[in-house]
C-alpha cells in the first residue's frame, strides 16, 4: 500500500481491459482538471484509488461540515464494451511541488496504470496565450507521428512551434514516460488566457476528447460556468475602463 | 533506534492502553505548543521518547548553564484508569522544515503511536484571525462527521468556511494520516491574532480539551502569561497612539 | 534499466575498448554542448543510451511536427582502431537542477562509462570572461600533473589562478569522480564572453580536442554559426551606440 | 567505500586509541577551520580519509598548477602515548549545503569516529559579536555539566544566554550527536566580529585547546596572519573616515 514517498490507497481493484488513461490535474487555467472532472461526472466514473505523497503540500482540506481529508490525487474508472475499451481518469488537488516530486508522482502514476492493459494516454491541459480568446483551439502533441492524422480529424491543431518551450508538469511527464514504454499518448491543450479558471478551454478540450473516446457529454454545466467567468471578466474590464475615464476627467480638472 | 532521516530514542517503553494522542507542536501563536506543554505540567506526564531528524534545523540549543541538546520532538505519557484511557502527548522545538520533512516526521509519529492501541487523536493549533480577540472561540475539524456532536457539547465551534484553506502542517497531517487508518481525530484551533505567542488561545483550547479528556487543569499559569502578553500589547498600542497624536501635533504646526 | 532517481535506457550495448569519454553538456556559452554535438555529427557517432532523471526539469520537448520526448542526456559511441581507442560522447538538454542532482547524475554517468575500459576523460566547457574575445584561449585543468605537457603541446593554456573559483557542474564533477577512480582527465575550457551561445569558443575547444583524439573535423558549420552570432552582436552594439548618440542629442536640447 | 550520498575514501586505517576528536569546518570568521588547520600543521597530523558528498557544492577546486580535486572534508590523525590519547582532526572546504545535508554529513562523521574508542569531542567555531574585539573570549557549551569546571580552568567562559540562539551547523550537530551516544563534548567558540576571516579568534581557541590536549603550539603564523588582517581592517577604517571627512567638507560648500 505504501512506500516512503507515496501512499497508494486502493478502494477497489477493478478488472479493466484495453484501457485508455486520461490525466486532468490542476494547471494553466485549470483546463485539464475542469475537463477531467466534468468527464467523470458525465460518464459516472467511479473512484477506485487515492494517492497521497510527501510531494504534495503538507495539508488537509476541510469541507463545509468540518470534515478533513488529506490533499492528494485520485483515479476513477469506467467499464465499457471491449471494443471501446475501459477508461481510467486521474484528477487531484495538486501536482508534485518540486521537479523531483513531479517525477516521482508521475512515474508512480504511469506504473499504476501500466498494471492494466494500457493502450492510450490522453493528458489534458491549457495552453496559455496571455490574451482573451474568443474561439480557443485545441493544440496537440503526440508520442508517435502516426497518431497525428486521427487527432487532426477530431479537430486537434498541430502547429509548428506551439508549444515552443515544451510541456511542463504532469501532462508532459506522463506522456514522456508513456513514450518510454511505447504507449500511444496525446496531449490535448486548450487555448486559454491563463488569467482565469477557464471552463471554455475545458469545453473545447472535452469536445475533442468526447469524439476520440466515443462518449456523449452534456456541456451545459461547463457552458454555465464559462458564462459566469465571462461576466466576471466583463465586469473587471468595465471597472478598468471607468477608472481610465475617471483619471482622464481628473486630469481635465488639473490641466 | 534509527533510520537515515529520523532517530527515535526511547527512554522508556510504557505499557499503554486505549490511548488518546495529543499533538501540540509550534505553530500560529504557539497555541498548540503552549496548551500541550501546560497539559504535560498539570497532569505530570512523563517523557518516554525523543525524536531527532534531518528535517529539523541542524542545531543544538544551549541552556542557561551551557548544556547543549539537539532540537527535536518529544512524547510524554500519562497512565490512567482503563475507562478514561492513557494519554500520549507530543511537543517539540520545531515542525519539519520542508513539505517532505513535515510528511516524513508526521508519518513516523503516527506510526509510533499506532504501535499502541490508538483510539483518539487531538491536534492542537491556533487559527489566525489577524486581529486582537477578546473572547477567542475554539474551532474544530474532524476525521468523521459522527464526532461533531460530542465536540459541540464540549464548546467546539464548527463554522462553514473556517478554516477556508484547510489545515497546514502537523495538526493537519497527523489528522489526515489518522483518517487513513480509521482513527477518530479532531483538530482544536484556538482563535488568535497570530501576532503574539498567545496563552489566551492556548487556555481556551485546553479548557475544551480538559472536558474531553476528563482531566482537571489549573489555568492560573496560562492566565498570568496571558496578562503579561496583554500588558505588552497594551503598551505597544499606547506607544502607537502617542506616535499618532504626536504626528497630528506636528501637522498642526505645518497646516 | 532504472532506479528511483535515474532511468538509463540502453538502445544498444556496444563492445568498446580503450575508451575516451567526452562530456559536453549545456553550460557557459553552451561551449561544451556545441563542441560535443559538432564532434558527434562530424565523426558520425551513434547513440547507444538515454538517461532520464528526476534531477532534470519535469518536462517534454515538442519538435516541429508535434512529437514529444522527455528531456534527458544521451551517450554516443564511435568504434576506432585499438591504438586510437573508442570514443563515448555525452550530450544532453540539461545538467542536474540541484547540487544533489548534479552529484547523482554525474556519479551515475561515470559509473556507466566505467563499465567499459575507461582510459581518458575530456570534459568540455566555457570559461566566462565577461567581455567579447577576439582570439579565445583554451584553458585546461587536469586530474594528474603528468598530463599537462601533452595538453600544452596541443595548445591548452595552464594559467595560474584561472579558473580561480574552480569548475562548477558536470565538467568539474565528472573530472573529480574520474580522479577518485584514478582515471586521467582533462577539462578544456574555451574562453567566451558568456553573453551569447558561443560557436567560436566551441571551435577552439574542438580544434584542441581533434588533435588530442586524432580526428579530422570540418569546422565550417561552427564558423558559419559564429559569423551569425557575430552579426547579431554587432547589430546589438550598433543599436546601443545609436541610443547613446540619441540621448546625447536629447541632452543638447535640454542643456 | 560509498553509499549514494556520501563517499568515504580511506587513505589509511590507523589503529587509534582513547581518541579525542576535533572538528574545525568553515564557519563564522572561519575561526574553527583556521584553528584546526593550524593544529594539524603544528602537531604534524597525517591525513587518513577523505569525505565527498552530494551535500557539498558540485564543484572541483583547481590549484595553482591546474590540478583539480573534488571539494570535501578530510580527517587527520596523530598517535600519542596512551595516557594523552590519540587525536583525530576534521577539516574541509565546506559544510553541508542544506539542513538535511548537514545532518547526513555530521551523522556520518560521528559514525566514522565512533568506530574508534572515542572519548572526547571538541568542536571549534566562532561566536559572531558584530563588532571588532580587542581581547576575544572563548565561550563554551558542553554535553555534560560535569565538564564545565575543567573547561573554566582552561580559560573557557560560560556565560548565561551566550550563545542565545544555540549553535547552528556542524559544531552544534556533532556535539548533539555525541551527546546522544554519551560522549563528552565541548564546543569552543572564539569571539569574532564575523566580518573578516579571523586568525585572532582562531588563536584564542587554539590556546585553550592546546592546554586541554596537552600539546605545544607555536602561534607565530596565526599572529602574523592576524596582524595582516588588522592592517587591512585599519586601512578600511581609514578610508571610511576620509570619506566621512570629505563628505562633511562637501556639505560646507553647500551649507
Amino acid at each position: 500500500m505504501e512506500d516512503n514517498n507515496i501512499i497508494v490507497n486502493y478502494i477497489e481493484k477493478p478488472d479493466l481491459k484495453n484501457v485508455t488513461f486520461i490525466e486532468g490535474l490542476p494547471g494553466i487555467g485549470n483546463v485539464g482538471k475542469l475537463a477531467a472532472e466534468h468527464l467523470i461526472d458525465e460518464v459516472g466514473a467511479k473512484k477506485f484509488l487515492e494517492i497521497y505523497s510527501k510531494h504534495f503540500p503538507p495539508q488537509v482540506l476541510v469541507d463545509e461540515q468540518g470534515l478533513v481529508r488529506l490533499v492528494g490525487n485520485e483515479m476513477y474508472y469506467l467499464k465499457r464494451d471491449e471494443a471501446k475499451g475501459d477508461l481510467v481518469i486521474l484528477v487531484g488537488d495538486y501536482q508534485g511541488l518540486t521537479p523531483e516530486g513531479q517525477y516521482d508522482v508521475c512515474k508512480r502514476i504511469i506504473d499504476i496504470v501500466r498494471e492494466y492493459e494500457l493502450k492510450h494516454i490522453y493528458t489534458l491541459g491549457g495552453y496559455g496565450t496571455g490574451k482573451m480568446i474568443e474561439k480557443p483551439r485545441v493544440l496537440g502533441a503526440v508520442t508517435r507521428l502516426g497518431l497525428i492524422k486521427k487527432m487532426e480529424k477530431a479537430g486537434v491543431v498541430f502547429s509548428s512551434g506551439e508549444p515552443g518551450s515544451g510541456i511542463v508538469g504532469a501532462s508532459g511527464l506522463i506522456l514522456g514516460f508513456g513514450k518510454l514504454y511505447d504507449i500511444d499518448g496525446v496531449c490535448l491543450m486548450g487555448e486559454t488566457s491563463g488569467y482565469f479558471v477557464d471552463p471554455k478551454g475545458a469545453q473545447v478540450v472535452l469536445e475533442v476528447l468526447a469524439k476520440l473516446l466515443e462518449v456523449k457529454i452534456d456541456m451545459s454545466d461547463l457552458e454555465t460556468k464559462a458564462k459566469d467567468v465571462d461576466k466576471i471578466a466583463s465586469k473587471l474590464h468595465e471597472i478598468e475602463q471607468n477608472l481610465e475615464t475617471k483619471s482622464k476627467d481628473d486630469l481635465t480638472y488639473i490641466g
